[in-house]
């Protein structure tokens, strides 16, 4: 039979304790979420709401067509305009989903007989676009700039160094500023995704390119998500103008994928205006983590000192890791669980996100959950 | 310098006359809309803008995570099980777009080992999703089920052919029930993107599959858009449980994107609503389409026969087609215009999308204009 092949797949998983189901929330979820990537808490705020469902109606349920015909709106160029003015990038350009935007610069960058050199911890949707980018990829070590300067060393003609500022699974930051050095002394670009920086780091939450000194420069590019700090969905390139330019021209995902739904452009654009208001937001979502990391810590659980708003915390295994998610959540704690095939180096953890919301008392309360449900 | 290299390829693209740029509408666009893929006119329905305004308001501006942990809410499940039971599938799966609902069912579909025979005219997500895919993949002629018969009879193992149902670019439709007896008779999956047929053809607007008595089998699969007929944003695959929960398992597009926005999945819901309630306007955009063909063809242009909502008007020269677009545009009327390379075939065409809600005056004065701008 056609499918037949999955039955096999299905049991070996089964059997792995591997296999992951979807568990739908209710509007009024009475969990407290650790688990989410809305770390300025602004998913649910009013301001945020209302500007999707402003946009709306104004603009309509969808964008009707690819950026390219009919599904470029004035509200599109204005949340450009603003993401870049806001992270200090000459130029931006949105698509339906960061995992788009980052397929879209990383294939538009490595056109045939370019190099990639890729970190070996990057995101998924990054490692899709080295696969799907005519260049050639090298995969090298985690978060070191000399096998970056190595690898670029070896070639000759156009390449890009891509990284994730902050890594998904770890938390922990990438060094930025010497990967751009590295880059520069071999006249190479540097494309880093900012999805787990924006709304976290630099002042006011520009993210990790601005706090690096990075932002603005003819030779770097960003990657962010609209779905994260900002509480919406979506994705967007950040760069020079001759790049987003370029990407309008040549990246596959912009071109062939219809825009972005207004609401969702709506609810972003009202978030950077709340984040220009409140700058301490990005602040206390650091003073979060760094309280949570603390008090793991000092409850003897093996906390990874988070550089952003994501604190991971190893478990025994794939399957003690599963139980401690499920016995959080039985308690009324929602955490993150990665297991393999999610995790790069096999290692399962619970991961949770430090959202600026958090009251203290809310703080210590899961980490007293997460204590008592240890395996 | 770093992206250099870019401005050689502007230099091209300009002296071939080929550089795109971005044209953001106002809200209330003055001009008579054939170029957007709004086939029903549900984009500005109030009935959907409001489903929009309803779920963000309740579920917030975006999902907050991955489908996996806490990006899946009740809205999400509603709304699979309203298009699975629409279209006649078992079980679907929603993604933030029709492109990541491509890259994921071919890639979970075509494992090491397996065959993917792809037709020539396929959208460029489903050709993404082969060059992704760890199966290897052999691209047959276009619309030739003999061609896909012969190909499958080459493999032993897992296969699945995939194609279009209604192609874009032309608008003529796949032959479907041929496809899958030849699928069938070499234990093969079918594949098939719907992005053009949900809404427009089958009873109601259930889809291509649904007319030609495929949906619910055990070895068709379908994709469709959200984004189109339903006037939202975001895709999704329809097929056997067994299919919809190995996607969960292994589509990374999937796994490692952010779950679509509540307000996109409230809209495509509350467009699903309005389809049940009034099911002529399905009917009523394929008469649209016929009735623009036979207007065209009377004028003495070269328009194809339509199977679906999409009318393709062929053009002398990608020059002569960009002109002629702008040439409508002036005169009040919005077109599509595809030239290389995003058609196959090197012919440039104007692209006309026969929405449900043009009155016949639209249509006459729509062919007027284009007839009086031919090149």
């Amino acid at each position: 039979m056609a499918f037949g092949w999955i039955d096999e797949q299905d049991r070996a998983r089964r059997e792995a304790g591997l296999v992951r189901v979807l568990r739908p929330r209710p509007a009024d979820s009475p969990l407290l979420d650790l688990a989410s990537n809305d770390y300025l808490g602004l998913a649910r705020h009013p301001e945020v709401t209302e500007g999707a469902a402003r946009a709306a109606r104004t603009w309509g349920g969808g964008s009707t067509g690819s950026r390219l015909v009919t599904g470029t709106t004035e509200l599109h160029t204005e949340l450009e305009r603003e993401l870049a003015g806001f992270c200090g990038f000459e130029a931006a350009l949105v698509f339906s989903s960061g995992y788009a935007a980052n397929l879209a610069a990383v294939t538009a960058l490595a056109p045939h007989g370019s190099l990639v050199v890729s970190d070996a911890g990057n995101h998924a949707s990054l490692i899709d676009g080295c696969r799907l980018a005519r260049g050639t990829t090298q995969v090298v070590a985690h978060a070191e700039p000399d096998a970056v300067r190595k690898a670029l060393a070896t070639h000759d003609g156009p390449a890009v160094a891509v990284s994730d500022t902050v890594f998904s699974v770890d938390g922990d930051a990438a060094p930025l500023a010497a990967l751009a050095e590295a880059c520069r002394e071999h006249g190479a670009g540097l494309v880093v995704d900012d999805a787990h920086g924006l709304g976290v780091l630099g002042e006011g939450g520009r993210g990790a390119p601005y706090a690096a000194g990075l932002a603005g420069r003819d030779d770097v590019v960003a990657t962010v998500t609209l779905s994260k700090s900002l509480g919406a969905q979506g994705g967007a390139v950040l760069g020079p103008a001759r790049v987003i330019g370029h990407l309008v021209n040549a990246a596959r995902t912009f071109i062939f994928d219809t825009g972005l739904a207004p609401a969702a452009a709506g609810a972003a654009l009202a978030a950077l205006t709340l984040l220009r208001r409140e700058p301490e937001r990005a602040a206390r979502a650091r003073a979060v983590a760094a309280e949570l990391h603390a008090r793991l810590t000092a409850s003897g659980l093996a906390a990874v000192r988070p550089d952003a708003a994501v604190v991971s915390v190893r478990a025994p295994s794939a399957e003690t890791a599963v139980r401690w998610a499920a016995d959080c959540r039985t308690a009324g704690l929602s955490v993150g669980c990665f297991r393999p095939p999610s995790v790069p180096d096999g290692v399962s953890r619970l991961r949770l996100t430090a959202r600026a919301d958090l009251s203290g008392e809310q703080i210590a309360h899961a980490v007293r959950v997460i204590g008592e449900t240890r395996p």
